[in-house]
């Protein structure tokens, strides 16, 4: 039930946690920075999956599975890489537990002690690149174009569900090619691949951009990205692509044999989104009364509930609402009838607005005599009566649903617009922050030493170098020294 | 290639090993235990996986996804469950690394200790049981039906790809009900899909059966199995489903209010399955040519090989192949066209002879004359000539695709008949143990100390007790005590 849900004008992030627990999302663990996905919100994971994993596989790719543990040593082999991951890691120092002598319990077993500690994955590159050592010896064995679906961790200090947990899911692609040229396109074809899902599936629209240097991906020469905008005027990163260069090559050794003979590093790329997707999917569309699902990752897109007093009535009703169901199916709407006697057609139209069911039919026995519907929908809240005689029911919400996934994105599309800003001072830049957030679009000097400034002073950062700049010769807005191009700054997620 | 396959008759473990690392399904890793599932290895459990889930929804289950680590203290919460398991688990201890002072590489931060230990999940009850101490209040919020589709951790001595590893991929379904029965009932269901998706889809006939005492699930009041038998005459657990009675409710208070305003403790179950099943696969049908695929798990069930001259012929060849395969495709028959340059059509056949793609298709220059193409059998290694005319090709392949899949089942349950013996004496057990192997009808007292005796003296142990045994009066193989009847004995994997 929605009552009582925090308002976003209010506090938005309490708002986003009661949201994510009271709509059966998610729920912090015992384990701390641990979540718990609920029934509920792994169906919309389970949903995005599906879709992505076709993408991934319509574009070449296969599944496959690496190992959770990687010897300590391997995260040392590629010297950036090590900067960025060793100091947020859960370590495994032992493999056996005993009975504590005191009877108390059980302790760790000291006699168990590992020779080389293991770490759990925070990522993937360095135990996959160890293995294509094997898999690679000549331009016959590439490109080897390889995901896999997995749990990674990463220790952190602050967790938020589904933003930032210690534990998440996540996809990661690995990909080694002959030649640079190969390896960046298949960057920027899979930064290209997450831009579509966000947009088409999640109804999110996203820029696309390069990571600037400091906000690069340890041990990538490159990093691209698509960055969301939420309600509350913070970007969120929704997925990155990495152009690795030659450096995990290098620093496993994967070398081919040419086509002509010669014997060269490997080039590789790595790409991956996550659980916090759901997380973006959430804060960009939902209300004050609940979740708001575009159709295409509802579990469930159409909800029928029967208004009715005693059994005859709701026998009655539950023909029709049979007759309307197979219609949808027969099209693949997905549908639940609600004739659950133990709750009131009031609150199950409260519980379904929190869970974000696109579509909500009301069928009594008025809408019986008059051969009509009530039809209402999430997005907008508006209802209105159907004539079933009108138009075949499957055509009519199959559109309304189709009506609704573009309704939902062209108003975050709108909004995004709406709290995108051009600024040329350092002024308007900070009052452009405080006041409205969102995207601020400025000139900046290049250099790491600018971009770290202003983070300090204002808690923004460089969320991307959009691919779609215009090239335009202006001043850095802290520097004054010349610029290139704009780059979007913001609060981030 | 399968040039050099070790013989099943010279050394089958050898065999095994090879067959699996050759046929790209899987390999050692470079972390102790764990392996890495290769693609084509990979895309036999997405089949599995995909299965398996359908039958699950199918039953009423949702997926979920619980934490990875598990506070050292919950291990404990259940008495009989912390000895199973607390022998062979990874112990996070740590949470950071450090650059070492030397520069030798990174070590682990002293400062960084846990204050409790962290388990890596080697089942999930504890951390399950835990949460649903929250979700459960009332009658209402039961029965509750989820599952979980993750990775575990176990930590072995003694490892063999798929069928023991530290690291392993499984579904775990853990339920809550409201009354012993309703729970009994489940736990049974379970090991009937179990059955089912193994006979149906694995083509490897199982025994049914209760596990004795010592056989059990640690923290279970009964576990119920699939057992299956290998072409060495060794047995394998398959899957196995719990009735945990109240145990870990009782572990984790997990109370209900009753209907009838009473409060109860919860009654549950717990099952599984895991990429074990892909060593039951390849053991049970593979031969001294390769692996050899039930049709509806071969991510290929049809592969066409174009046998050509110069390029005149490989097109004209090829169209005829692009008409077979949209045929196929039309009736969901996945069907691959290797028409690649670099490889003889000789090496192909071995190729696809050893991944264990159900049929191959040869098509020269004279079968377009004759309007005919060469059909080869993987499973029985026959080949046919077969008249386009006479058939549609789609009715053809798919009749032949049931054929096979019905053929090897029925392969697999005659070797299993011709190794199931029924033995009355101590010397004939020996006898059928040493000579034969398989699985062994015997009489057993009942008696934990005779089940270890008997383990200790021939390294054989009660497989289960059949649910279809007859009612039989006996004198137990090893003490003559009086027995109500038969179970099943076998050395295992």
């Amino acid at each position: 039930m929605s009552k009582g849900l925090p308002k976003r004008s209010e506090d938005y992030s309490l708002w986003y946690n009661e949201l994510v627990k009271r709509a059966d999302l998610a729920e912090n663990s015992a384990v701390r920075g641990c979540m718990v996905i609920k029934p509920y919100g792994y169906s919309i994971w389970e949903k995005m999956q599906a879709q992505l994993d076709k993408m991934f596989k319509e574009t070449g790719h296969q599944n496959a599975y690496f190992p959770l543990f990687i010897p300590k040593s391997y995260l040392s082999k590629e010297a950036s890489h090590v900067e960025g991951f060793a100091k947020e890691c859960a370590v495994v120092t032992h493999y056996r537990l005993k009975n504590a002598e005191d009877g108390s319990g059980v302790i760790v077993d000291p006699e168990a002690k590992l020779e080389e500690e293991l770490i759990v994955r925070p990522t993937s590159e360095t135990v996959i690149w160890s293995t294509y050592k094997n898999w690679i010896q000549s331009y016959r064995d590439l490109p080897l174009l390889v995901n896999q679906w997995a749990n990674v961790v990463r220790w952190e200090m602050r967790t938020r569900l589904f933003l930032r947990t210690s534990e998440f899911l996540w996809q990661e692609g690995h990909t080694a090619h002959a030649t640079a040229k190969e390896a960046m396109e298949e960057t920027i074809q899979m930064m290209n691949i997450y831009a579509q899902f966000a947009e088409e599936y999640m109804a999110v629209p996203v820029v696309k951009g390069r990571k600037t240097e400091n906000e690069r991906f340890a041990g990538a020469d490159d990093t691209y990205c698509i960055e969301a905008m939420m309600q509350d005027g913070k970007a969120l990163q929704a997925g990155t692509s990495h152009f690795l260069g030659q450096n995990f090559a290098k620093a496993f050794d994967v070398k081919f044999a040419t086509k002509e003979g010669g014997l060269e590093y490997v080039w590789g790329t790595s790409w991956g989104v996550s659980t916090r997707l759901m997380g973006a999917l959430i804060m960009a569309h939902s209300d004050d009364n609940g979740l708001v699902l575009p159709p295409k990752l509802a579990p469930v897109q159409v909800v029928i509930v029967p208004i009715y007093r005693g059994e005859a009535e709701l026998e009655a009703i539950s023909v029709k609402a049979k007759e309307i169901m197979q219609s949808l199916r027969q099209v693949g709407v997905s549908v639940k009838y609600d004739d659950r006697d133990t709750q009131k057609p009031g609150w199950k139209f409260a519980e379904y607005e929190l869970k974000g069911v696109p579509v909500r039919i009301a069928l009594g026995p008025r809408d019986l005599e008059n051969g009509t519907i009530e039809i209402a929908r999430r997005d907008n809240l508006t209802k209105e009566t159907f004539e079933l005689a009108s138009l075949p029911i499957a055509e009519k919400i199959t559109g309304l649903l189709d009506e609704i996934q573009t309704g939902i994105y062209q108003k975050a599309f709108d909004f995004r617009a709406s709290v995108t800003t051009e600024v040329d001072t350092w002024d308007e830049f900070l009052q452009v922050l405080e006041e409205k957030g969102g995207f601020v679009s400025a000139h900046w000097d290049g250099t790491s030493e600018t971009e770290e400034k202003i983070k300090e002073l204002t808690k923004a950062t460089i969320r991307c170098i959009p691919l779609d700049r215009k090239e335009e010769v202006g001043n850095c807005i802290l520097t004054g020294r010349p610029s290139e191009g704009r780059v979007y700054f913001a609060k981030a997620y």
